[in-house]
């Protein structure tokens, strides 16, 4: 897809982003747009859209590093929750047709809200990332 | 978990489910309180909660089933979009203490709501399992 993708640019390296994990197969970056502080996208490489058309070897290296992702929201940012999200489709609310997965700490009451927010400064979302990618490594 | 856990029950064949799919580690089956008709539940036969105590072997294998039934709604259901969803703890949303992944069919304009509903009766929810389940054979 390269130059019509916003994530396989990103990717690419021709899009910035606030990589928290990265290998061969999968990166995990900062939504701009969070749902809470610390919300974290989990995409795979490869173009690919929607899940049915995303084969099985890909989305478990991608289920594989959501965990790890939940696994860092709890320690690092002492979630209470962790919510697990992938839209399929304008319809389910997908902005980017590349697959993603949203990972989102969760604190008490903030149940499945979907309000998009926004980080103070960009060095507020640098400091979210640092603290994801110590765990992460 | 046995008795304490209300999947591990519909798995054990102690409480009724409506499913759509089983195979010998994953079984799929309707959500009584849909926030759309068709809502799936995707869980391993195995309890495990929350995600970061999920082996990476069993996501795997749940995620493809999920994968599946996201086929189904989009084609039998003539879903235009399908949401994937898994919470951890009740300040995620999550209900059931066992791992499951929710799989909700959308059409124009439902975006990501979450608003259970019913169905009419259990014989429309078995007319729904039935449609899903004639694909996922």
């Amino acid at each position: 897809m390269g130059h019509e993708c916003v994530f396989c640019r990103i990717i690419a390296g021709e899009l910035p982003a606030e990589k928290v994990y990265e290998d061969g197969d999968v990166v995990a970056f900062m939504d701009i747009s969070p749902v809470a502080k610390g919300h974290t996208l989990v995409v795979p490489k490869a173009h690919s859209d929607p899940i049915t058309e995303t084969p099985d070897a890909v989305l478990a290296k991608v289920i594989a590093v959501v965990r790890k992702v939940a696994r860092a929201q709890f320690q690092t940012l002492k979630a209470d929750g962790v919510s697990v999200s992938q839209a399929n489709g304008q319809a389910a609310g997908q902005e980017v047709p590349h697959i993603h997965f949203h990972v989102i700490p969760r604190f008490e009451g903030s149940g499945r809200q979907w309000t998009p927010g926004k980080y103070d400064s960009p060095d507020e979302m640098r400091q979210y990332a640092t603290r994801l990618r110590d765990v992460l490594r």
